[in-house]
């Protein structure tokens, strides 16, 4: 493809933006909503008035926005993408939203003879300026491929899940696990403290054992050495676990531990913490026990 | 040291007593509960009528036995360990018990001019054959020092967490991290699953990331493939929740989401799964959903 929409140009936006042009491609935004980053126009950025001309112009429209309601504004609200659609293009959300109102999305962009994926990313900022983003995608094999040398540019692990909506369902279940392995060694490490032991030794025991977790090895660090600067923000994983639970309320599932992780992060949120690191969440635990780690 | 006694020769006793005596320890055990299993008799284990018995004819006794009641009769009951003990012995529980009983048993242990080393394991029957355990150790470090080759015998990674009380602790805490994250899988399978996607494949999606554990690895592939034999059993695992909720009850720490995960292995045990791996809870999940993943 020659010419590809990227929409929302944001912590994640930008980085990924920048590493398509750094790889040759075409690249046209819209300014509705406010005017593009200077260094990506300097490096070719194109800007243009609205979601539809973005649509008008390029083969491939990319958007990364915050929310549900956002996606749902810049792909068919007034003058947005669906209005500029035409057969064979194909509509890639990498935002993080709602499972269930993507199929609805996906379903809306096929009925216009286009494609849809949502493949939302983790591995936060520094993630998308390495371009060693996971990204999980739900579609179609045949646009999945189209995609994956796009995809290639700003990621690293690249799985296509299943069917639209399965790369967010994929992603909120990213987001569940992580939240309830942070929660698991927030109540570990004060449960250790607490009774005694020396919690950074606690955690060195249990590197190499059941216990041993990408979150006990980063975020566990993180709470021993009392350095909660973002990293994932409290307020990102909240919206997520709202994801989750939203969902689980629409689908008849259960989340006990999840809906316990979000009333954490709400602690987290109650003392001014929404911009904190998501692992202090070990801080909600604490403030209960009256009693920190660190 | 010449002569070690070993008192419990259970799952995990009778393979970590029968590495012991192939290394060419002399090991004598007591038959107050029950008689020795004959392999370990005909390989060297010399039986003898009780604990105080074999206290008195080794330097170091090493006990693993169910829960703190019996380590507590073991030591200090009726012709127990403590009543044959004499200076400069060692005693070593290897068993999972309450940190706070344990600090207490060190003490009275003490007080008789003996040390006094908690060794908790981890790794379980496995573990015990292959002599891979995990070994949380706590006590003083030229005890720790002194036994460092006979626990070489039953495991690998073997760790000094801290004082008397402190590998018991870190015990706890792996199974609090373990439990909750076996309780994070099973809720991130059970929404994929019901939102439609394919557990397997979203599994592998997060393998890499932010979301990667052992747990997610191992027991994340017996959920879906349905395996429920244990490994660890549900009794056991409720066992040392229990010991995590009686400590945070005494120390004034709130583990909310080990208190839930317990409740969901109450679930097990009421439809008779006592016995199941604890992989298994994610049947108390989706028993709540009418909804099963595999």
């Amino acid at each position: 493809m020659k010419t590809i929409g990227f929409i929302g140009l944001g912590i994640m936006g930008a980085p990924m933006a920048s590493q398509l042009l750094e790889a040759g491609y075409e690249l046209c935004t819209s300014t509705h909503h406010k005017s593009a980053p200077r260094h990506l126009v300097d490096a070719g950025l194109r800007e243009l008035p609205t979601p539809k001309a973005v649509a008008e112009a390029a083969e491939v429209i990319i958007t990364i926005v915050p929310d549900t309601p956002q996606v749902e504004a810049v792909l068919f609200g007034t003058d947005g993408v669906a209005d500029g659609l035409s057969e064979g293009k194909v509509v890639v959300d990498m935002s993080s939203i709602s499972p269930t109102a993507t199929k609805e999305f996906a379903r809306q962009i096929n009925e216009r003879g286009c494609q849809y994926l949502d493949a939302p990313v983790s591995g936060g900022e520094v993630g998308a300026r390495n371009a060693a983003l996971t990204i999980m995608v739900g579609g179609e094999q045949a646009t999945f491929e189209r995609l994956l040398p796009v995809f290639e540019c700003m990621g690293k692990n690249i799985t296509l899940v299943g069917g639209n909506g399965d790369g967010q369902t994929c992603k909120v279940a990213n987001q569940i696990i992580v939240a309830l392995n942070i929660q698991a060694v927030a109540e570990a490490l004060t449960f250790a403290s607490r009774a005694g032991a020396d919690p950074g030794r606690v955690r060195e025991a249990l590197m190499g054992g059941f216990a041993s977790s990408k979150i006990l090895e980063v975020h566990g660090e993180r709470m021993i050495k009392r350095t909660f600067d973002p990293g994932f923000r409290v307020r990102l994983h909240q919206k997520d676990l709202n994801l989750a639970l939203a969902g689980a309320r629409e689908l008849g599932v259960a989340l006990p531990n999840t809906a316990i992780a979000q009333q954490m992060f709400n602690v987290c949120q109650a003392s001014g913490g929404g911009e904190w690191d998501h692992s202090a969440l070990i801080r909600a635990i604490e403030r209960m026990s009256d009693h920190e780690i660190g």
